[in-house]
């Protein structure tokens, strides 16, 4: 599989989907000239969207750190995250009481929005939970996991309510040696002790994709093969978009290295169509 | 959680997802008096559709078997299978060459429709694979199980090739007291020795349910909330309805027991909004 | 399956294991009336030894426990604990250098005495980390749980050293309706996130029955014929003492309930010799 | 970790283990001098055995295929494997009935040999199973799969007995560049379907080194620190070989190849304490 020039690539289509860690930014800060490629889409009139399994905070606040960083063009509307999801879901299904929480303040703000009342778990009484609907796998920050996870366990054994994870990623990076472990591995410890089905959200899961497709088409009603993923992650990012039916472009620039690239798509049978070097477009 | 009337559920929606097995019918035909439920259907003006995870055959042959058993107003329009599903991603994802599957010759029925050429894993030559491109999981039946899923094992150490289980049941039932595996238990055997990440279509992923969303959606303008979910399965049909955001209703006619349902939605915390004896409409 | 009388069945024994919680105590303190089985057993030169997957303490503190509550012939060389097991391994494969634990101070007794240097997790220092050569789970307290399974996560991302678990279980009771989540599943966690293979002892793994057997066989050279394992739990005591080859008996006291033990040895499979109300003689 | 000569490692030891495919043998045949090794045992009064999760032939035939090539001095007693494990346990567990077995004729010599009558499953009719008292996976041939394993699947649904599986190997190779799906992945797809725990006998599991190590102490009083286990496989051979407290010698002529060793070794975090060529002693 031979490696193109991104810019080659990307325009052939409408949209683009990106995502976020790995592709537009790492752990040192953006991905060095990426705006080049938001002003190639840009003048090229291609959209496109940030597709997020980060929970951590709202929209508005993801969308916050690219303006900080001077990207005035990534605002509020071009953030999908898999928060969001969790947020649909309870809008659906949960009528009433309250949410409880894994996560910082920050995240609850998927849950405000809901009109439910948000109760982070280590606000959380044991002995008053009759009026808790819901829990939600937000972030793994914002509360002492011993002690909160207990809690958590004994929650499930006493109240029959759905449990969702907002994050379904294992680690993440936090510096260029070190990685740190995610929401999503302790809500599978969770699950495993308790027996219960989770309901997940995020890469590379299709409702996540479903959410990105119906949140755009609004506007451009262009079809699944104007579409391309863009991701650094074969098993999140491409199995995802292969999956949903759009075209996918492998980058270099996080998860998977040019030394491996190869064999890792060998070993796992996931082929996206394109691999580049980065999402850069010069 | 109290048992309701079908009739009471089922007036409030505007279109109903049923699944087949344990709700229309189970392993002696037709689920009595389930006629009844479509004329009611019929007569108030609300849309029905059959989500099932059989891609054994396609949907013509599928609609048949209910046709002859006098369902007449069950044609292919209303067939809604995880094998097309399959279908969709060979005609977005695979541009050329053969496509081998397990099953028998009425499953690759689904291949065909796509322009490959289909090839039995029974007429497979180990020898002359280079044209082979996808590998799909279609059924149980139509090969041996011994040498060919030998040569699947095989075919997948030396092609790198996209594979798809269009049917992630486990077991299904052939009696009132026999079970036989399911093709989705094979596939996970084999992905397990192989260490590829196959494509699983079927309920309870979203993409099914998205597939029939949209599938219907043509005609009527409905919204999900007059959708409802109707199954036999609380980790299949319930939660994925659940997550896909519609209304469910899980009733008593096959894979869950009236004395068994309040425990089962406890242990693993799968909650329909509604449960029915059945979906009979009296 | 009937209930027998614990008498009937352990007298025909020449030594007997028992499991600690569930059986010999519970949450509340020691089983009511145990010490006349003790006394049963002692008058009639009946040996027996404690099997436990406790490793928050070496065995003389854990004797200490019973002989606190009255029990003097429980020494510590009755007890035979999961932690016995990683010293061993430790004593056998690793030469000099320190073992970071994950546990209490009193946890690290079972390290100390290898005469490697013991490193709680909670004072390890990722900058000097070259001389740290085996990492041990001893138990759920004693440290951060955030902060230093972060710190786990990269030292053996950096450090290529072998792993122990020493108490396999997932959860256990700390009152009658409260559990808490064991150093089993926290070591299940990392192992998955790591990708590394973890070396784990205590039941029912054939290691602890084995170290056991040795331990008790010097003084008595009884066959396994003549030795009993009496336990609450089906898939730890009774399917490790079946494995092991000798007989097992299944007491109620603990986790398998009197109202649900048929069912759980039909949907599990494993069966054990005998079914008792509990280990007490009467 | 450097390479070494096999003839420097093995001459510290009493009694060495070897693992037999990859070890002494490949799909070609015997490794080419393989026999000098033996001369220099001999010679210098080391004894071995070999221990292998292959049943699918009783001891006596194992050992005929190393005499037919030239190796008188492997006979029956040399032999230690995974389905001598499950005769013992049916010899102490089952007290009477038939046995239930997948494999050849060949491969039921095990069961024959404790008294109780051995069934193919292939002879075995779903009306009379009421003397079927325990079922053993022996060896992928001698039955129709599909035809059998719904048997199977449905004799477990019914009759409450354990299940052994005396080979957990997940595939084996058939020539240089083919391999064949083995009993134990059969096993664990079984095992997923009925939910049933199985009883799991080969290695690494204790239980096999212990066997041995029992097998072989009758002449030598020898301790462990005089046994070294010499295998081709990091997650059997080698982490079995270290949890039972034995030095442990990886070779590279089968499983895991010269280029790959120091990335598997890093990967899985499993230290053999000696890395040679092969098993041959020049």
């Amino acid at each position: 599989m031979e490696i193109q020039e991104f810019k080659n690539v990307v325009k052939n289509y409408d949209i683009v989907f990106f995502d976020a860690f790995g592709v537009l930014k790492n752990s040192s800060g953006m991905i060095p000239h990426i705006e080049k490629t938001f002003e190639y889409l840009i003048k090229h009139d291609i959209d496109f969207y940030i597709l997020t399994n980060d929970a951590s905070r709202g929209p508005k606040l993801l969308a916050k750190s690219y303006q900080d960083a001077g990207f005035s063009m990534i605002n509020e509307e071009k953030i999908i995250s898999s928060g969001m999801l969790a947020r649909e879901y309870l809008r659906t299904k949960v009528k009433d009481g309250k949410v409880a929480y894994l996560g910082t303040k920050q995240s609850a703000h998927y849950l405000e929005e809901t009109g439910l009342k948000a109760l982070s778990i280590a606000d959380l009484d044991l002995n008053h939970i009759d009026d808790v609907n819901a829990l939600v796998f937000l972030d793994d920050e914002g509360f002492d996991w011993r002690e909160d996870l207990n809690k958590v366990i004994n929650l499930l054994r006493i109240r029959n309510i759905p449990v969702m994870v907002a994050n379904t990623d294992k680690s993440y990076p936090v510096s260029e040696r070190m990685v740190a472990i995610a929401v999503g591995s302790i809500a599978d410890m969770v699950q495993k002790i308790t027996g219960r089905k989770f309901i997940k959200f995020g890469k590379p899961d299709s409702s996540m994709f479903i959410f990105a497709y119906e949140h755009t088409r609004g506007g451009a009603e262009v079809g699944k093969e104007k579409i391309l993923m863009v991701g650094d992650t074969l098993y999140t990012d491409i199995i995802g978009g292969n999956k949903f039916g759009i075209d996918t472009a492998l980058v270099l620039t996080g998860n998977t290295l040019k030394e491996q690239y190869m064999d890792r798509i060998k070993a796992m049978g996931i082929l996206p169509d394109y691999v580049c070097h980065s999402a850069v477009v010069y």
